[in-house]
């Protein structure tokens, strides 16, 4: 028999924020902190990055998978991502929070754990947030950060000769939601937790502006696609080496396998981006391949850091290369893997060696 | 016959920036605009506000009452209040839409050209956003301003003696409501106006702080309450002179009679925040007086501008002296219409002269 949990419609909201608060991140660059119509915050660079991410119930996480501090913790990665890949330090967040009348309280207070959890070794303070009923649960964040000193580092700014690299995994996150789809959590819950708590190296976006990367955002949409962002604004061609990706496959593939086996046996018929055709034993192999090369290349949300470097730079700690910058030749900006155009909806079987 | 919309499910996410892009509002202080990680905006003070407010459809508002923008101007001005109400300049915002495929990208088109209409008197930004579905419009707009110097005007520092000032209008938004919620919007077109597209004068935030303003916020949920709030975080005692509200009070007047009439005609048995109860012609003027007084002291959403000044101040244009700060008594601090203790719940009626 388990107890009915407290929930948001049973407590006048402040009440609700009475619990929140005191489990809120601070910061010594908040000057006035929750309470007033606005916060104050510190920007002794003179200027401040700002970017706001919003996660949606059913679209973005599944309360049934997900605790209260997952999304928190979530919200916050995702956001702080944006920061740092602008070479800033992450300074406050504000948050906005929808909710319907059924959440349980201790999920919001989980909520605002998991926003601690993130922002804290980071340095970063929740300044500021409000509360509405709703009919599923949004979680909007805007976050801002403090370039100190540093030149903004775009989108727009690789260049031909540059190195690109990689800071955190790729493919993990999406591995762990398609064993969370198929109901097969167990196989790997690193995976899973790769998926639902993302830790991305932060701290190295600052680091590699620092080193002076020339381009840089965090893969938040799949390598590829985000790649491709990347040459578009710069006017270049982004080279991925299909070999420096050889251990991110690795890992993925026993959890490939068995979630090949599990579909095998009509527990689904499609997984993640990828569909899966076990039409017989042969096309198997085949298939686990799709599935590893379609969560390494175009899957999302593990919110690595991607970014170019001058050749002659030495990479900074948590970096490895992953691929070159070339001029855009006749056929314009894009991605190529191994020298071939990617094309993202076909996945990665145009260009397996 | 009408022609079917374009909606937001039928264009891809790009087609969709592409289109709201170019209706955003801009401003000098944006480093960097859209598109990047995050923007990057001028902080020439060493400081920004911050605050951070959501609507959320059908419980801020209707579809079939506003149109995209008429959200998009409140949802800006509702932020904007929250800066220069800390004595702020208005610089940047960033703006999270929730939306289901259903709505029409004209919607969304208004909600941008909303979001400017607020923003471009202001000299504001939208400088970032982020779009998402999900099962109701939900609006999350961050702001951020510019103190320029001057010292953040907070709740806490009203001081007995202090004049209280109010620029702005009181309870003609909650009316404007009541009008919708009883079908009866033609009886005045200016109050529904007030409630879908708020307009106070924003710009008397900034010169009630160079004035010398010692408490400021916007009166949001109802002057009782907000005031209270004042009241409370600096401790003191508020006191409200009725008389000074009494065209605030007389020029709805004959909209709540209208309304009583109405409900009378059994068009709806309760209107805004008060019960009316038309038992019989005796007590219809109380009814109405009842109903006034409920949207002048408890109506929310006008954004008027509440400020505590020292008493010797020469009020900015736009404020006029509504009551006075007083030493908070063995009854602590809180609000008083009259010196009498003003019970919100209970309204207006126990402080009629």
């Amino acid at each position: 028999m388990s107890e009915t949990p407290l929930l948001v419609r049973d407590v006048a909201e402040e009440a609700l924020l009475a619990r929140i608060f005191p489990l809120l991140p601070t910061a010594p660059t908040t000057l006035v902190g929750p309470g007033d119509d606005c916060a104050v915050v510190a920007a002794p660079d003179g200027r401040y990055v700002v970017s706001t991410d919003v996660l949606v119930e059913d679209r973005h996480f599944r309360r049934r998978w997900s605790s209260g501090f997952d999304v928190g913790r979530r919200a916050a990665v995702q956001n702080l991502a944006d920061v740092v890949s602008m070479g800033a330090r992450p300074a406050a967040l504000v948050v906005s929070l929808v909710m319907p009348g059924d959440l349980p309280v201790d999920w919001v207070t989980g909520l605002a754990r998991g926003l601690a959890d993130a922002c804290t070794p980071l340095g970063a303070a929740v300044v500021g947030g409000d509360l509405s009923g709703g009919d599923q649960v949004v979680v909007a964040v805007t976050v801002h950060g403090d370039l100190e000193g540093r030149d903004p580092v775009l989108r727009s700014g690789a260049r031909p000769g540059d190195v690109v690299a990689l800071a955190g995994t790729l493919g993990r996150s999406a591995a762990g939601l398609a064993l969370l789809d198929a109901g097969r959590g167990e196989v790997d819950e690193g995976l899973v937790a790769a998926y639902l708590r993302p830790d991305p190296p932060l701290a190295a976006g600052p680091a590699a502006a620092d080193a002076g990367a020339t381009a840089m955002m965090d893969v938040s949409d799949g390598l590829l696609r985000d790649a491709g962002r990347i040459a578009r604004a710069s006017d270049v061609v982004v080279d991925i080496d299909p070999a420096a990706l050889a251990d991110d496959r690795e890992g993925l593939r026993p959890t490939a396998a068995s979630l090949g086996a599990g579909l095998r046996d009509g527990q689904g018929a499609r997984v993640g981006a990828t569909a899966v055709s076990p039409a017989d034993d042969e096309a198997d192999g085949e298939g686990v391949a799709d599935l590893v090369d379609g969560w390494v290349l175009s899957g999302g949300e593990d919110h690595a850091l991607l970014a170019t470097f001058p050749a002659d730079v030495v990479l900074p700690t948590a970096f490895r290369a992953i691929g070159t910058v070339r001029r855009a030749g006749g056929d314009g900006p894009g991605v190529r893997v191994d020298g071939r155009v990617a094309q993202r909806s076909a996945g990665w079987d145009h260009f397996r060696a």
